[in-house]
């Protein structure tokens, strides 16, 4: 764990991180998936972990999930590469509007490939100021979503 | 417009519609890019909408979308079959806990086809009453989501 307060780190996958998730409003059939996964491997600090988090000292306060779509799938980014897939950005009600959210954002954006995702819940404003851009919607790649992206520079959108 | 109160119906896309949508929380690019359509087509009640909803005399107070994903593209059910996916199910707060819910699930299970959701904000317990089932996640599949099923008699999940 990193010393400096609040600064984001990847989460190492153990039943404490797993238990943690419990505090978060998105949990469900992926945690489950770990929990298995590390007990069928009886493995702790498991490395395939996507999760990157915030502590308060012991306590998982913020979290959000970073998955690498490889360029063969790509259907968002010219030219196709690898890029991120962000999910579950959450920050406990108690540590929020504190610039936690922005600064897993910031984590995220350092890591220098092109990032993808959908913003909930009318939070278009937020992608919006983390200088992410809306898409062009298309129903059979978006499926409803709300897909917003973030592209370094010098790669553009697929037309 | 059915008669009797409360029953739910397909949405026509028109502009009251479009209109309607901006009172649910999630609206976005979908709902945009629908706007579009409307405007380059100068076409009324269009037949595209995947949505369905239910009025409270001119206004509309709940609504989900059934998109229709066809059998190539199956990675949920066995055989491999033309399935929706349900999302957007959403009822306005004041006809919360009035059974609208339940009773727009109810509507898609009668089209009887495989339906996947992504159970989202724990309501786990929600689709378990509506007697969908939790899927094994798979995460280059499922990417973050949640997914349960609603499977029609003699429709298995893939292995």
């Amino acid at each position: 764990m990193n010393n400096e307060p609040f600064s984001v780190v990847p989460l190492k996958i153990n039943y404490k991180t797993l238990e943690d998730f419990k505090q978060f409003r998105e949990y469900g059939l992926e945690e489950l998936y770990m929990l298995e996964d590390l007990e069928e491997n009886l493995i702790e600090n498991h490395l395939r972990s996507p999760f990157f988090g915030i502590y308060d000292g012991d306590r998982l306060v913020a979290r959000m999930s970073l998955y690498e779509i490889e360029a063969p799938y790509d259907r968002f980014f010219q030219p196709p590469q690898n890029y991120y897939e962000l999910w579950k950005l959450e920050v406990l009600p108690d540590y929020r509007n504190k610039g936690l959210g922005s600064k897993m954002v910031q984590y995220a954006k350092n890591l220098n490939h092109p990032i993808k995702t959908n913003a909930r819940s009318r939070s278009d404003q937020f992608w919006l100021k983390m200088g992410f851009q809306p898409v062009h919607y298309d129903p059979n790649r978006d499926r409803g979503e709300n897909p917003y992206v973030w592209l370094p520079e010098g790669i553009e959108l697929q037309k």
